[in-house]
């Protein structure tokens, strides 16, 4: 749970969080950043290399329709400066990345990138709908092959397996899905306010989807084969006879298309050994305009959270729309939920990775009238590598009941008594077992503790 | 140099930037990467725990004169949501601090933080003057001992040595300074504006300053005596004998309070051996008015920079008053600037930290029609911790210049012939020199890369 309310009320002293908008206290913000290490670590060993874009941009550079457009500038935050300039908050990396390129045209192709920071969303708040959030977003420009795809699944299967997460990965083809839609009639300017609709399968069922065609002016007919044709393929067990049955009614280019690139797809995906459950789910939309070949979208196998881990796809015409350019901009990426992973890892509160939950600091040291002595002892801990405080002008046992309820693992009291004899007790705080360590040990004795790192990139 | 011209203006397809907000291309943000990293290695050791807070709050919350107030709501970005509720864009970390702490009033002091995150200021830019930028604050709250400022000292000499740039640290009390204040005869209600003009010493030298506690109507007489002392003191050499002349003049129980401290301070930075190159500074006041005893600010030794990398001090009072609570809450801290640390390595880029230059991939490889075998390699290279990456459907010349072009230090060719007698050709960029290795001892001479690792936590 957050650290403030999720409300918009004060707690008495006139203090109050935005609804949507979240804090977070220690306890977990250990677990956030390793979520964001683990995600980076995965990122770069795939050759995804970072980018920092900022979170205050023009208005009139967001607003434009290639970038995400109207659909999203309902929910996008507005703000003058005292230039009275138009600004915005981000409300997505993407156009960030597509800007990004456009500002500095000899990047050399493909670029690959991750980035991983703040977006903000003036929309209704609920389960798994936040006003400020993080995304981490990979995704790779000036590629068209599918193999750009089949990577980022195998990135995805590799970064849940290494959390622990049991997840499925749904895939499909815009391609395959508009190919469709002409088979059956739907003119080209309706394709993607027809698939929008189907998006929604899940959030108001077959009858609210049917409604809302209808509203757009498909006939019924049309929206009765939409269905027989999706109900059929996804009757098909496996993702090799629901293809099967697609290429048999791919009677256009663009379902042909779809079927093609999907095909070489899943045939990367085992080279690859991107050997997950991934399945072929031809009702499969994406709630975005922007979006071509491939898309995904990653879910938690087993839990309460319906709302998606990852998601994304392909996006091969809107950074070439967006700067006017000639050139081709192929592009595909997709965006980790840090909030979203954070809660999944929640659900199995029990089995969170060691890495997860590490102490800071590791060791305590409780002076008994030995301050000079304690702080030596305290920069000779930090300078091999652990992470260690000290809490003078204390009681012992208050010192000891501190360090019990912050979940430190070790304390070491220096008295002394001890200190005469060239010695320190090291307790180890779950077991309550005490050790005398001698002074002139004292470096090898603490090296032993290091293994709890309790800190990144820890030297060895 | 960041990756977007830092202007308003565009570069002829409609794109620009606004003043003072920045992006970052891969070659920039893995320095950054590697600078916060360091930062956080470093504040865990000392005992510091992540806190995340958000960057959208209420106006009226930050606007209390507590959380400092008109000083700096002057440059604060302000916006109204689509419920017409009044908002900011965060302008400091110390204040969400302050609050989060309101909120959460069970947390165990003191209370060890540190938070790394954007703030927004609506101001002029200029050299180290941004409008968005990241700050890195580590602060205690809930101890008043000095102790816990020159652990601050000690962390701060730590991470520049570290860093390898070197720094002198510039120390003094408020309470000294106003205790001067006081015996000079300059009332209690006009001692913070004083303070805030000679904060502007070297920027408006002392005639401005002069000219400005003149306009704020202090005497010559007492303008006079402020810079005898001050002149007096900075006059002698060594801290020690600093303190000695400023103990001589302490005649009321502010300057006493002030001497004490600061002496007290002196001897845990020895125990400490927080022996960098420290200087008490009685001219020193830092620019806000909340800061109450030791302040401190982190300055470049040689080079072109003028702006400091960190600075920080007490700050007794402000959660306190900020909460309207009875209970006190000293605490201290430091802020550490991502953008002034990143241009100082910048000044010294020829001695950049091997780990701060380090190449995402580490290994490309080339498929000459092996494109299959090739996407087995990449995973077993990945999947043992080397960051790798995959350039299929280039011409070898080209994929060669490619890799040379990213400064990716090694190449694989995976071609056809070499394959059938098991082998395949790994390319030092560097030297030039190749190498055949036999694929059924990939995995060990792929092992000797990992020193690149070129991730972070690199798995051992």
């Amino acid at each position: 749970m957050a650290a403030d309310a999720d409300n918009d009320d004060d707690i008495g002293n006139g203090l109050r969080d935005i609804k949507g908008v979240q804090s977070f206290l220690p306890s977990e913000q250990m677990t956030r950043e390793y979520i964001a290490d683990t995600l980076k670590r995965h990122f770069r060993l795939y050759g995804y290399r970072p980018i920092e874009t900022s979170i205050l941009d023009f208005y009139d550079i967001a607003a434009s329709k290639y970038a995400g457009g109207a659909e999203i500038l309902k929910e996008t935050y507005r703000l003058k400066d005292q230039g009275n300039r138009d600004l915005i908050l981000r409300y997505e990396l993407t156009f960030k990345l597509a800007k990004l390129i456009g500002m500095n045209p000899n990047l050399r192709m493909p670029f690959k990138r991750y980035e991983i920071g703040k977006v903000f969303r003036d929309g209704p708040t609920g389960t798994g709908r936040l006003r400020e959030f993080t995304q981490c977003d990979v995704d790779v420009v000036g590629t068209a092959s599918t193999l750009a795809d089949a990577e980022i699944i195998a990135l995805a299967f590799d970064i849940f397996r290494d959390f622990g997460i049991g997840v499925y990965i749904e895939v499909n083809s815009r391609n395959l899905m508009f190919g469709i839609f002409e088979r059956l009639g739907i003119p080209e300017r309706n394709r993607i306010d027809a698939a929008l609709s189907l998006d929604k399968l899940l959030k108001i069922g077959e009858s609210g989807v049917r409604k809302e065609l209808l509203d757009k002016g498909i006939s019924k007919d049309i929206i009765d084969g939409i269905f027989k044709i999706l109900g059929e393929a996804d009757s098909r067990k496996s993702n090799e006879e629901k293809l099967e049955y697609l290429e048999s009614i791919a009677n256009n280019s663009l379902a042909k298309t779809g079927v093609a690139e999907l095909k070489e797809f899943f045939g990367f995906c085992a080279s690859m050994h991107a050997t997950g459950d991934l399945r072929l789910t031809p009702t499969l939309v994406r709630g975005l305009g922007y979006y071509t070949g491939i898309i995904y979208e990653v879910y938690l196998e087993k839990g309460k959270m319906k709302s998606t881990l990852a998601a994304g796809g392909r996006w091969d015409h809107m950074i070439k729309d967006f700067l006017k350019s000639d050139r081709e901009y192929p592009a595909t990426g997709i965006t980790f939920g840090l909030d979203s992973i954070y809660a999944a890892l929640q659900e199995k509160k029990a089995s969170l990775p060691e890495a997860a939950a590490r102490s800071v600091p590791v060791l305590l040291i409780i002076p008994v009238d030995t301050m000079e002595e304690s702080l030596k002892i305290l920069q000779q801990s930090r300078g091999i590598g652990i992470s260690a405080d000290i809490l003078p002008g204390k009681k012992l046992t208050k010192a000891l009941e501190y360090a019990n309820s912050e979940s430190i693992p070790y304390t070491m009291v220096v008295g002394k008594k001890e200190l005469e004899i060239g010695s320190v007790k090291l307790r180890d705080m779950h077991t309550g077992r005490e050790r005398e360590i001698s002074l002139s040990a004292l470096k090898s004795s603490l090296t032993l503790l290091k293994d709890y790192g309790a800190h990144l990139g820890a030297e060895s």
